[in-house]
């Protein structure tokens, strides 16, 4: 077949619909939510059977346990797809908000409204909910969106679009605006982010080697991040319960996310009085410590940490551990080994606690506060489509307003240019 | 000579030099801008003779009279460079902007600070100002700048680079957080513009065609504008006299700006009462029109307007004319020959005024007013890098915010996720 021109007729139904969305009120596009909220409550059974079909053929192939879990479907999932979805409606719209209205001194107001991005283009992987999350965000954004899932999860993905149509034609809104990419082949990935009439922002959502290429091949705007590798730095002057709960936190409340901690970073001062113990709690737990000389010196059972160990982000229940000689050595080791994900100090000190806020350059920067806050709900955006590192257009978790862009309003009374 | 490796060391250096520029306080970046503006003034003789001999060399080359007008400097030329310089020390400074931080239920504080983006990418033509101008916003904005001007003006840029440099120096800023390109060869462009690692963004300044190589070769974001084919629609309800005023001003005030009217879009039921007076004060201002056959059946010296008169940006005294059937017509219109830059409604219909507003997608929608005003200073930017009419990141003028993002910020008092 000919990806070129498959993505450009998606493009061109999605540019159309796009159009109509960016229109379309904030009741017609609840109300289009709420609809496909209930046509996959209806088609419960039809999705049920889809994803047993999906699985299987995922269990005939041999796929990874982990992947395989990941594209099941139970009903429990499937509430909490249901649920997400409606929560999307009860969020507040941003498209149309108008700031920072004003007058100049040639007497125009001038403002900027919020308005849709255009066409999103999803790219993920094997699991179904996000075929309606990602679209949820971007229909109640007014943005049309391209969905290209795993090939593993097409027949669930298949039922779950067909209600996301049902939804918006119930809502008298184009059904094209949430458009799945039928065909499974690798190529439309390629065709579709090399297409900017087609898309205005690819969003991947997976594994890094599906970033990467994505990024590789774009030559439209992708918002992204590759990697998470986060770092907890507790200063001379932290108090030492905070310390320890934060460490503690942020390695172990959950291993497998971008946010959790990989690498702890111990001021030297207070390091004979908090190693011990911060590395007691984490081994209990079950978490392999990876250290420098310094740590191991004072955590027999930490094993030596080779250079990979700083670059690493381990998603598991291992953790790098390095004294270092105050704050700049801290920052230092963030610049060159992070991944401007998310870094927390854990201090007392007032100036070092704005130096690290201001100076360390990632997309969230904490204080005193575990990395694992470090998303679109803890932040108050609701929901999140995906967690940029890049710094043009969003940085951090983005929600609907990442989604949108902001035009200029001007109004006068006849007002001309002297 | 290799370019992609000179590119390099230009990128690592700017690199370099951006870190210690996003650490920089307000008042050393304004003295950098202020002592940069002094050594200009003091430079000037020295400058003026750098130019004359850029202006000698495009003549015996024997450029474009309009390229040379633009590569010339004279002491007024030189006085606006310093002055401008000076006006963006006077500007707010966004870095550091923390806004929203808010209570969040988990006992967080959140909010989002303004930081730069890192290396900004300048590319220009013949303006030697360009030089100065684009490297302040840079440097107020707290970024590392390469600049990449026109070989024809490379003597001029020469002189104010080494200005530049000296007033960072002077400052105790690093001299490469204002690079000056000093190779002339075009390849430079391709290797610069497909450096990610050397640059952030990308402003190309100038004509469609610099733009357009630009943006085909690019893989770092660039902030841009291809056309201003900019409409007036003057609607059934309009006061006479705005639309009598602001159609004269948006074509008249200046020809050759992006800003500039370049079609007017007339509602049939005021045709003509309206046309023909409009009709002719432009053609007495010297302006030719081109219309369609209702025009020309009410202005008798309205030329026969093609189809390519609707694409059209003239950046000349030529207009086109076309009489619509209402508001939905002129809206039709605009989506398929504009080019999303800014766009005006003429009306005292309070329903149509809000419709266009919220419907017509371009970078700036007006209101009475002429589409002259769409420029950064008009606005309360202060100044403008440049105009974007793409919707990730910045849209319309872009000023000092359109060079920074944000990152998060979290000030917790030891808080973990539960």
């Amino acid at each position: 077949m000919d990806h070129v021109r498959y993505v450009a007729e998606l493009g061109l139904a999605a540019r159309t619909a796009s159009r109509a969305m960016a229109r379309a009120s904030t009741q017609v596009k609840n109300a289009a939510l709420l609809a496909s909220a209930d046509a996959i409550e209806a088609d419960r059974p039809a999705l049920l059977s889809a994803n047993r079909l999906d699985v299987q053929r995922a269990r005939e192939r041999a796929l990874e346990p982990a992947l395989v879990d990941r594209l099941m479907l139970d009903d429990a999932r499937i509430d909490a797809m249901i649920e997400g979805v409606r929560q999307v409606a009860a969020l507040p719209d941003p498209v149309g908000t108008v700031t920072d209205l004003a007058y100049r001194p040639s007497g125009i107001r001038v403002g900027r409204m919020r308005v849709p991005l255009g066409v999103v283009g999803i790219i993920y992987e094997s699991r179904p909910n996000v075929t309606a999350d990602a679209a949820a965000l971007c229909i109640k954004s007014g943005n049309a969106v391209i969905l290209r899932g795993g090939s593993e999860a097409i027949e669930s993905n298949r039922v779950i679009a067909r209600c996301l149509a049902q939804g918006l034609a119930r809502a008298g809104l184009p059904g094209t605006a949430a458009q799945l990419v039928m065909h499974t082949d690798r190529e439309i990935v390629s065709a579709l982010v090399s297409a900017p009439e087609a898309v205005d922002v690819i969003v991947p959502r997976g594994g890094k080697g599906l970033i990467e290429r994505v990024s590789r091949d774009a030559r439209v705007p992708v918002i992204k991040h590759l990697d998470g590798v986060c770092h907890v730095y507790i200063d001379a002057t932290a108090d030492a319960d905070h310390a320890l709960a934060i460490a503690f936190n942020a390695k172990t409340q959950r291993y497998g996310t971008c946010n959790t901690m990989e690498t702890l970073l111990v001021d030297e001062a207070v390091a004979s009085e908090l190693l011990p113990r911060i590395a007691s709690a984490l081994s209990e737990a079950g978490v392999e410590l990876r250290g420098c000389p310094r740590t191991r010196a004072l955590a027999p059972q930490v094993v030596a940490a080779t250079e990979e160990d700083w670059y690493a982000e381990y998603l598991a229940p291992i953790l790098a551990v390095r004294v270092v000689d105050g704050m700049d050595a801290a920052m230092d080791h963030i610049a060159r080994y992070g991944s401007q994900h998310t870094d927390a100090i854990v201090t007392q000190h007032h100036g070092r606690a704005m130096r690290f806020l201001r100076e360390v350059d990632s997309s969230s920067v904490m204080v005193n506060a575990s990395t694992r806050f470090a998303d679109g709900f803890e932040y108050g955006l609701g929901a999140e489509i995906g967690i940029s590192t890049d710094k043009f257009h969003a940085r951090g978790p983005v929600g609907l307003e990442g989604l949108t862009s902001q035009k200029w309003v001007v109004l006068g009374e006849g007002h001309v240019r002297g």
